[in-house]
């Protein structure tokens, strides 16, 4: 056949993006970002005045379809679609929400618009806690064999204890959906009109393996008896694993799209797992670190071990014959944006207007003339709560060592430094684990727009960092499936090997600043047990403190 | 005679003031304010490339000496000198200097103007820590009985550390100081020619009492051999009340301020303690709090009791009769002005330029809306070290409860009240003591700036406090020490009954804030305990850290 192309679309946090790879060499050849309408849904629904309550993060899906409709047309502009030979999608997870049986969003039903159960539930909703608190301690209780592979803790951000408060605070919205989705699988099946589920998210958020299939019914009725067929009502036992087709883009995707019908879609994946092969991570003991406004950790294995905090371990996860598994920590990117919205004061401001840079690349720059501990400052990252190795939604960010001497500069790289600590505790737990890391490849937005940033992380890490030449990993990578379903290639790891983005540039760590670093990361340690492991629960009472405040003060209980 | 004027001149840590006050009903006829042009010196010597270490805070006493020339001839211009019966000064105090034996500050020898400890250590300066732990174990290990009347603790901003600092680091010029003085003495001594040395800051600072003097000679030797003799050598064991006349105002002072020579001086003063009386302070059980960059705590006591953390206790030390007790914190209004200056976003002063408010005042509204607790947040407010109860100027500040949605005015909030925890904190350790607090009066520059501070004061600590009309409280003190010595009154009380300001207003607490604050503030005292009382030494190890930096930076030795 005569393609040379195939399409990659990663939907993220705040916006699609449609990439088009040269399926010879990987080589980027268009690109186009539509930024979400709606955007994260944290203070009410669009156009209502139906305020969410603390923690909750939603989304619209009509954005997803208007990336389809505006992001792909624009990068299809210069070739035609029959060059085109396959179509991958990569998305953010655990991303779901409720449909009726064909596929329609209980949002989009105008009796339930403004019902938040409804919406979709983005990642980083983080209000499913006590749900979370349900699954993990009726999991423990029952000696339940799988927690092991998800670090002893299920996240609030996963499938079931999202699914779990949409039965608890509107059991109404929870009767009347027919599927529960992934949102990546739920793409996946308006471009192709067939409804699938991928072995990655249902591995990685929906406690799903390959050798044991879900959790019992037993367990799910221990949890809720209204829950106990959440499975077979709601989902699908049918598992499609990546790298394969789910079908071809349908007459309605291709009006919307300019794509020909018929064009094969890979089986849905996510945003992160992806990003291994994109970068060239395909063999065991490569770790990708793809940074953003999070921080997501793929590594791969060649065996099943039990790994402290870690979000899970699938097997093909993320390439065929390997284990992946996943880490995470829920604020990185996120934290530096919210220290320049909320905390920098006008004089660094007008001091970047002057010089013509941005403030993140001032204060960059005055923080990199600082030497390791010259601050005096220490931060444990928690912003949005620990991922991992913790999992625990309910911690919350801490500056320690504050004087009337400080700087905006300094609180600056005290917060690059706490999640460089945090990214090391990480690796110390896979480490620990008896999961070796031979090598660390950097991808995302933040490695290329942060020298500091990275040399703090080969500092703090004691290794060298690489940092992958592609801005457009996750695309990229979802466009390898693309190539692989399209008949391009036989495998993920055949793709990758003529595919993957090149290494732009190499960390080196720096002895002095590493050995200085070795000390503060213990007094890291020491704080991230002390708050993080139960030794001094203060985080917990002041969010509990907050949420009852919030909700006295709205005058209104708990949504349930 | 035909006086019926006395004045107060107040030596502030940016300022000085003269104020004139009627002797009759104690009314403020005028002011005037002096901004010490060299300030506080915390980063180099004037004129000089002389870089001072972290933690130092100097000052210049020329300035003293302009604010006589420029402040007291203002204040005078409307009356004829002979107007004025008496002059009482009050000074922060432990602010000292070395001079030669006639009262020369070595800061004004030429071969001694670039050598950082011939100049006046502020109040502030903190870097006689090491000092002050070599006056506290000596003291454990010898059992000196003095100790407990200083809460077990001599604080690194006394006398004594300071005196031993500069004999450790600079042996030359303690070897050419003829004189050790705190600045208030010296300040009248330039004012009359006659050195004094009065009880309050013997007694507060100098570890001096009524009954005993001061420490041994042995125990002197046992801290040095060189400083066995410092009180003989470079002091006085001859102590003078408060109260009493220090001498007439002699010819060269005359000629700076216009006052009459022979006008009678008191003997000098300190700022927290000449308070009390200015604002009616003059029973056992009377507390008073001067707010302003730090908090001073001055409670009236009918005996001599233990409290832990206490700065001291001094017979006579306030008021005569009474046991004067004192308890401070390091940084209060310097913290809220910390936060404005490095911390608030362009947003904020763009909405305050709008609306003509200054930040300060939008965020105190902005603030003012939220309930107890609904920012999740939490502070220890040790940006300046603890005083007390602690007394450790090692401790730094932490915030804890951050999260991405945490807004500017939620953190000014959380400062406030944890100055305002802090302030129970002490009051708690009055009580706990033995020494009743049974009213509680508020005077000094923040009571009036700040209408949410003084609710949340009076909402901690679950008792209402009075406002004190006057807004120069110490001067007005200084001024009725002043109207005592020149024989308008026979004694301080009963100057205080007529000339004390007016209560402006009183804040009640309110019920429900109250019992919020309560779980709040069980939260602040466990993290206080944990981080200040040797459970967690993080922030010693990130200062000492910080220190050893800043040194191999400057790639030198510390000064000794």
């Amino acid at each position: 056949m005569s393609g040379r192309y195939a399409l990659g679309i990663d939907f993220g946090t705040e916006s699609g993006r449609a990439v088009l790879v040269d399926c010879s060499d990987g080589s980027e050849v268009a690109a186009s970002v539509y930024p979400y309408a709606n955007g994260v849904l944290d203070e009410r629904l669009p156009d209502s005045d139906v305020e969410l309550e603390p923690e909750w993060a939603l989304q619209d899906p009509a954005d997803y379809v208007r990336t389809l409709q505006h992001a792909v047309p624009e990068v299809l502009a210069g070739v035609r679609p029959e060059e085109v030979v396959g179509v991958g999608i990569d998305f953010t997870s655990c991303t779901m929400l409720p449909t009726t049986a064909d596929g329609t969003p209980l949002c989009e039903l105008p009796d339930l618009r403004l019902r938040p159960h409804a919406w979709v539930k983005l990642w980083k909703h983080h209000a499913a806690q006590p749900e979370a608190d349900e699954v993990n301690a009726v999991a423990r209780s029952r000696g339940e064999p799988w927690l092991s592979r998800y670090g002893g803790k299920i996240s609030s951000e996963w499938f079931f204890p999202k699914a779990l408060q949409i039965l608890h605070e509107d059991p109404e919205v929870y009767a009347r959906a027919g599927r529960l989705i992934e949102a990546a699988d739920w793409i996946v099946w308006q471009l192709t009109g067939v409804e699938t589920r991928n072995t990655t998210t249902a591995g990685h958020k929906a406690i799903w393996s390959k050798a044991d299939g879900f959790p019992s019914r037993d367990y799910f009725a221990a949890l809720d008896p209204r829950f106990a067929d959440v499975v077979d009502e709601k989902m699908s036992r049918r598992i499609d694993a990546i790298g394969g087709r789910a079908g071809g883009i349908g007459e309605r995707a291709a009006a919307w799209t300019g794509l020909l019908p018929g064009t094969p879609v890979a089986v849905a994946n996510v945003d992160a797992h992806v990003s291994a092969p994109a970068v060239g991570c395909i063999a065991p003991g490569e770790l990708v670190v793809i940074m953003g406004t999070s921080n997501c950790h793929i590594l791969l294995g060649d065996r099943l071990a039990s790994v402290e905090g870690m979000c899970g371990v699938v097997e093909d996860g993320v390439v065929p014959g390997l284990f992946g598994y996943e880490a995470g920590q829920s604020a990185v990117g996120d934290i530096f944006a919210w220290f320049v919205e909320n905390a920098v004061p006008p004089q660094i401001y007008e001091l970047a207007q002057e010089r013509g840079v941005n403030v993140h690349h001032l204060l960059e720059e005055q923080a990199a003339a600082l030497a390791v501990g010259e601050s005096g400052l220490l931060a444990l990252d928690w912003w949005n709560g620990n991922r991992s190795v913790l999992v625990d939604a309910d911690l919350a960010g801490l500056v320690v060592g504050l004087s009337l001497s400080t700087r905006p500069h300094e609180v600056y790289r005290a917060l690059l430094e706490a999640t460089a600590f945090g990214t090391r505790v990480i690796v110390d737990a896979f480490e620990r684990g008896g999961v070796p890391v031979d090598r660390i490849v950097a991808c995302g937005g933040l490695p290329h727009r942060n020298r500091l940033l990275m040399q703090t992380y080969a500092d703090v890490l004691g290794r060298p960092i690489d940092v992958s030449a592609s801005q457009n990993a996750p695309a990229r990578g979802a466009a390898m499936f693309g190539a692989v379903v399209g008949g391009s290639y036989g495998s993920i790891v055949e793709a990758s090997e003529r595919m993957a983005a090149p290494v732009a540039e190499t960390y080196v760590p720096d002895d002095r600043s590493r050995h200085g670093y070795d000390t503060l990361y213990a007094e890291y340690v020491r704080l991230h047990d002390l708050f993080g492991r139960g030794g001094d629960d203060v985080m917990k009472t002041l969010k509990r403190v907050r949420d009852e405040t919030k909700r006295a003060a709205a005058g209104n209980a708990p949504q349930r």
